[in-house]
């Protein structure tokens, strides 16, 4: 499946210099940091010279205040973080992708997964193209580059291009003169915009406008090409307006609660999720506690629908990251006591309902479920915000292989007895598809399905060539 | 004042030497690594030579894997995790202190303050001591060095020792054969014991026991004295008994809400106070929500007490450190936009409460509550689950200097004018001494009244020396 | 004039796998270390798997034995060491070059510059090529790879590639199966074959095979393809047979004095220009000096044919780098006093005649001849073992601009009046063409007469846009 | 034996505070690097605050651009380079040890070995004192410390504490007020004192002086004690006048030849330890070489007195350190290699002399001769210019135990053998007596006589504990 790259973009136009966009975009990439942990980078635009960093690392590792004020002033700037669900942390990878071609430099930001990616890079090997790295960023690149060579503008050349990228693909792009944002006609990640002091700025999502202080303005639509530049922000719908599928997924876990994608609060949509999953699996009990972090929201919502008590039932070390997001599936693991503790007077002697977020093996949730019984909960019921995992994802979020997901393996009923809970019950495909009513699109739900937007292939091509490129931690 | 030291301690026995003392003293101080992130420490003992590293930084910054496999193995070892009130993160203040004295090595970790540091540093000069660091924990290691030359052992000489240290101090101490644990008689700050395989483990909170799956024993007594070593657990109460005063302000902020601290779990306290003081101050609105992280218990518990619905009302950015723990108040305030933003949902047309642990100048609470009215809220009701501080603490809590605290200013009504809230109420100390009703210990409410539990000086004498030693980040 | 390239470079083949070719690679790299100490790059291929890693820094700064020992085991493996002319100490530039391209993955290292690296990037670029790096590595990359798309190996492309290639590169590439060295028609830039162990090396001078006990098998010749497989050594020469033109300046002062190129001994080489100085401009005096380190040869020379005592006149520090390889002309300046000390005992009361093997600016050679005369030099005479610079090199020297050497702003008379020498006499241009009589080529002298072996351009273009790819310290 | 400590000093006082303290003596450390190569540490007195900043490493490592300015500005800086005898780069003990007193701060660097260190330091924790390090540099805090108590001035205090000290050391000492020097009354270590633009600085060797622009002053006398502060320059004498004994060591290797010690240049008296050698034992060759860096200049005195040419006979690899001074065995002996490589040129066919300043266990000697024969060496003598060691050094010079010393072991015919050479000669203890004829003070000559200027211990006292502080690399 190639690589699948859950990712935060971050591009801002201020035409009267007037902030530092370097620093603007740091604190961009700060409030997106859950999108992605493993890399991050930020290229300034100086009067058509672009000076870029990048590096493994966390945005407050890589970027200290020296480095960046080294990065200098500008109109322009935008910035990656980067989660490589193969679990390599490589500097090589590290986005933003800055090459150099025929009509000059371009800085590429890419969240998202192509499909046909393979296809693209043999077709361009085929005439001669190299790669640095295995990025789909870099296929993307070199696709807009070949075009700009037959058109009038980085614009049109992506319009062109996009003619033949199939998959997800939200983008963030820098030329000499200007800014350019595009979302896949699917518009499977999301991607907004706004504005601050005059200029423009966009981001994966609204969280990262409020964290500079910008007006959230509206969202990328799923096909648009946005161009930000002297001339103001300008608009090219010609790929939109196809059949959209939004990740649901986006809803449930990857994006921030206070962020807010294509019309739907993902905090409105986790408190539905909680609320319709108490419709679905009702239960008697004494208090409803949601694994922490992103089960916290469907758990009131289940509290409060259910009218059961909310209750705070674990402490989260605040000094980890997140256990979805680690590399190996070893440090998973392992990190999983360390991390959470059961506050035992809120379920001590109580019923208890926990509501989390997903079951992807099933092991982790097995090692919540026995620290409650350990401190002293009589009964645990487990809800779970959203379906079984049944089904590849392709377009950029991170799944195990289904050979490791136990909803692959094992009945409902079966998965609630191997994690040791006395009820189990998953949101349904139906009331999943109602938690973000009103969003201005569709969704994509192909993980719980298996019925995706667009065509997938049978099979993903291995990669015929053994070889690896590593310049890493 | 000295150096305030709010600070966590580990130590563990293991008789079988079946456990890695190093790897579960790193995960007892990662438990703990809220209350000191600016340096941290493991010294371990085998067969009675001590090796020790530390440095500043949080836990997994000091110690990598090869790091804390290079301790080597041993039946025990010691941990230290500190927070430094002077905002100088100093690898040379790192503890556990490692000297050498007549009978051979010995390794300090304290968690406190003493009053009279300056007297006994005088004292102590007075016959020819030097002094390396600016910790009481050289002091302290000064004084049973010094009794122990007219005494059998390292346990009698911290017998004598005691008889002249004022103030607060937990310690962990271990010599070649033993770690010796203990707690001044107010019991000022929190220490406990538990068991793990036949073994012993100390620990500043029971989280950190948790951490590694050892089961609470008891609580440390103010003023006593615990032994570990191959004859297991004994114990020397002379100094037990006196007037106790567990801070109270751990049941507030300082300790983990998981952690239970003599004889009463901090988030029971938390949710207490909040009950109380939706009792002190009750207010028509449409949801409570607190301030992440120590305000959520009590807002909680107010909701509950009020039968106010509980919302989330904040997203706190999960990359960032403790804002009340950062050295310098410059980052303390520009750090506040960048860490949280306000679940506009959750508020938005609303009138709402918000619960918080503290104020302590002011200008933090004034921007949380700017952020909610340009959310939308209609009203905001701000109430505090602790009285006005308006005296310094002795005693290793870090507060502000009595000229920056925003009650000793102004009186309730303008610092709500000022923080620009609709109404404001505080926990009365009448209802703070009720939050952890049950404790096996009185409590110092000293920063809130006046009123200690052991004299204090008038005025802390200034050190007569202009110097700096440091050795720094 | 792009981006000059002093580099070396080194490979290993070794059909046994009996060595670690990751070590072998690593200690040859240090052997060459003063060809390029800015970054430095290891690519090991286990049966067909490239694993590389590279960062600026010195050899053993970049790795360590865990690092080395991560690149893991293998048949082969390349090394280059790099020298920037820009002053851009630069991870993105740093070799061996990575890429893959239809057929594979790709490893590039390179010494030297082409000359017409622009008209081939433009060209490539047309055809819709991008570039990561600043580097003729990636035009020749680029080159290559296109070549191989019509041909049935990757030898055969490069063949293709040199008709296209011009200017200097000696080159160590790396595909799955086999390791090709090659050097360009006229042989610029050094690189020589050994042998150990029933393997092969590959290495840009014979000190790097000295280095791991590897025997000198010989030259590459100018124009020479060497392909190293499982089918032990093959050479293509179909390139060979132009006009050569080794870079005289490598015998002077790139290379090691222990290393023997082209059959000349650099030891050796240097004594005869030392000899030939003396001959040519003998004056009376008491001792001789070299300036350390590339003078002490010819200072030995010229001592000897003189007849006058060879002293040591300086001491060095030892913990410092090389002058003229140090980035930024203010680094050059202000490191002279501390970096050189005179032994006054050697020169008090002295006629001194001081050697040094070339006068870039003059103000090196100023601050040096200042500190005989403070130690007490009655008399100072400086010989230099090279004839003026008065003009650009193409090549891959780092020379000054133009309007910065001294010999084409000064007559001789006037620069030993600027330096304040008695006397200064600088070598022959007949006199440096003899020094390494018996050379099995040509040389180039460029740098000197303005006469080079190839046609150069009038003009260096001028990059057409401006940007900035930094990825760096 | 404790451990030896091989380091460098240096300290200013610029009562016009016109020079920046931190930088020269960061340049002073710089050139007396090779005097110890696992520490370094510089201390900055502003008006009586001083601020210091210590690590392993060398200068340059430890000290960048910002961390120097981070010390800041003042009158006065002192400042240590270290290198352990024990093997163990410490951060612990690196220097300048910065202590806190009854009269305030007090920073103290010190160069040598005490002989009764062992009793003080039992006789100080016999009242009570604790150690935080294993140097003698606490030692000497301590015993300065005390006597201070009862004294007027720190100089007092120093004079009175020298009555108790035995063994080496040569101090430099930073109050709040002044800077202080001296030297063990019998000058076992080096230090001299210098003067620039009106104020003075104190360095372990001249070429300290040198390296900053200092004049030579005069030496610290043996015993003497040196005040330096707004008062100018005052000496104390009271412990100078009796038996000197300055290590002879120091001329043939420790320090840098451009030093002038006690009267005598270090470049000078190595051409006098080979002109003797010569004649003590002359041999028929054709050519001297020396072995890099400090068998260079014996081997031209050599040369020069036997009229054999002298040849350039190793290529050093210029970045590595020192051998001898590389802290674990096993790294001296893998390194000898990768280190040096024979100029075949100089000694093909050739009957070679080559000159090394000593033998420790032979091994790389033999290594060497291996290498010479290999590149065609008829026959190789071996000269060395100084006598067999075969006695421990008790002040500060690292020799390896007795039973790893080649001479202690085996007759001069014998080692001859066993390192592969056709004749070998040591210089007599008669004549390495006369390579600094005129100095100002006797020579300690006990590692080769056994006959120490002060009396030795029989045994040197094993440590009764069983401790390791370690705070390292």
């Amino acid at each position: 499946m190639g690589i699948h790259e859950e990712c935060g973009l971050f591009g801002i136009y201020d035409g009267s210099a007037s902030a530092n966009v370097a620093l603007s975009t740091y604190y961009g990439l700060y409030a997106l940091q859950h999108r992605g942990q493993e890399s991050c980078g930020i290229t300034v635009n100086d009067d058509g010279i672009l000076t870029s960093y990048k590096d493994v690392g966390l945005a407050h590792e890589v970027f200290d205040q020296d480095r960046l004020l080294s990065l200098g002033k500008g109109k322009m700037a935008i910035g990656h973080v980067r989660y490589s669900g193969d679990g390599v942390a490589n500097r090589l990878n590290a986005q933003p992708l800055m090459v150099r071609h025929i009509k000059g430099p371009l800085a590429v930001a890419h969240n998202g997964a192509l499909i046909n990616g393979h296809e693209l890079k043999e077709e361009l090997e085929m005439t001669g193209a190299i790669f640095h790295t295995t990025c789909d960023a870099e296929i993307i690149a070199y696709m807009i580059t070949r075009a700009r060579l037959a058109s009038k503008s980085i614009e049109e050349a992506l319009e062109i291009a996009m003619t033949k990228l199939k998959g997800a693909y939200s983008l963030v792009i820098m030329s000499p003169k200007k800014i350019i944002a595009a979302r896949d006609p699917q518009g499977f990640r999301p991607l907004c915009l706004g504005t601050i002091d005059g200029g423009y700025v966009v981001a994966s999502e609204t969280c990262a406008l409020d964290s500079i202080g910008a007006k959230f303005l509206r969202d990328v639509e799923p096909g648009e090409i946005v161009i930000l530049d002297e001339n103001g922000l300008r608009s090219n719908r010609t790929h939109c307006g196809g059949k959209t599928g939004l990740c649901v997924f986006e809803y449930v876990y990857t994006a921030r609660p206070d962020s807010v994608i294509d019309g739907v609060s993902v905090h409105a949509a986790r408190l539905k999720a909680g609320a319709i999953l108490a419709q679905e699996h009702p239960v008697e009990a004494d208090v409803v506690i949601g694994v922490p972090d992103s089960g916290l929201d469907a758990a009131l919502g289940y509290a409060r629908e259910s009218g059961i008590p909310y209750g705070i039932g674990f402490i989260k070390n605040r000094y980890v990251g997140r256990t979805f997001i680690l590399p190996t599936q070893a440090e998973r693991v392992e990190a999983v006591h360390i991390k959470l503790n059961v506050l035992a007077d809120t379920v001590k002697g109580k019923r208890v309902i926990m509501v989390d977020d997903s079951i992807v093996r099933g092991t982790t949730s097995a090692n919540i479920v026995r620290m409650l019984r350990e401190a002293g909960a009589t009964e645990v019921h487990m809800r779970v915000s959203s379906p079984p995992f049944i089904n590849p994802c392709y377009f950029g979020t991170d799944i195990d292989d289904k050979d490791k997901l136990i909803a692959c393996k094992m009945s409902i009923e079966e998965i609630g007895k191997q994690i040791g809970v006395d009820s189990l019950g998953y949101l349904s495909v139906d009331g999943i598809k109602r938690i973000a009513e009103g969003a201005h699109c569709d969704f994509c739900t192909g993980c719980f399905t298996g019925v995706y937007p667009i065509e997938v292939p049978e099979k993903m091509p291995v990669d015929k060539f053994c070889y690896k490129i590593s310049e890493e931690v």
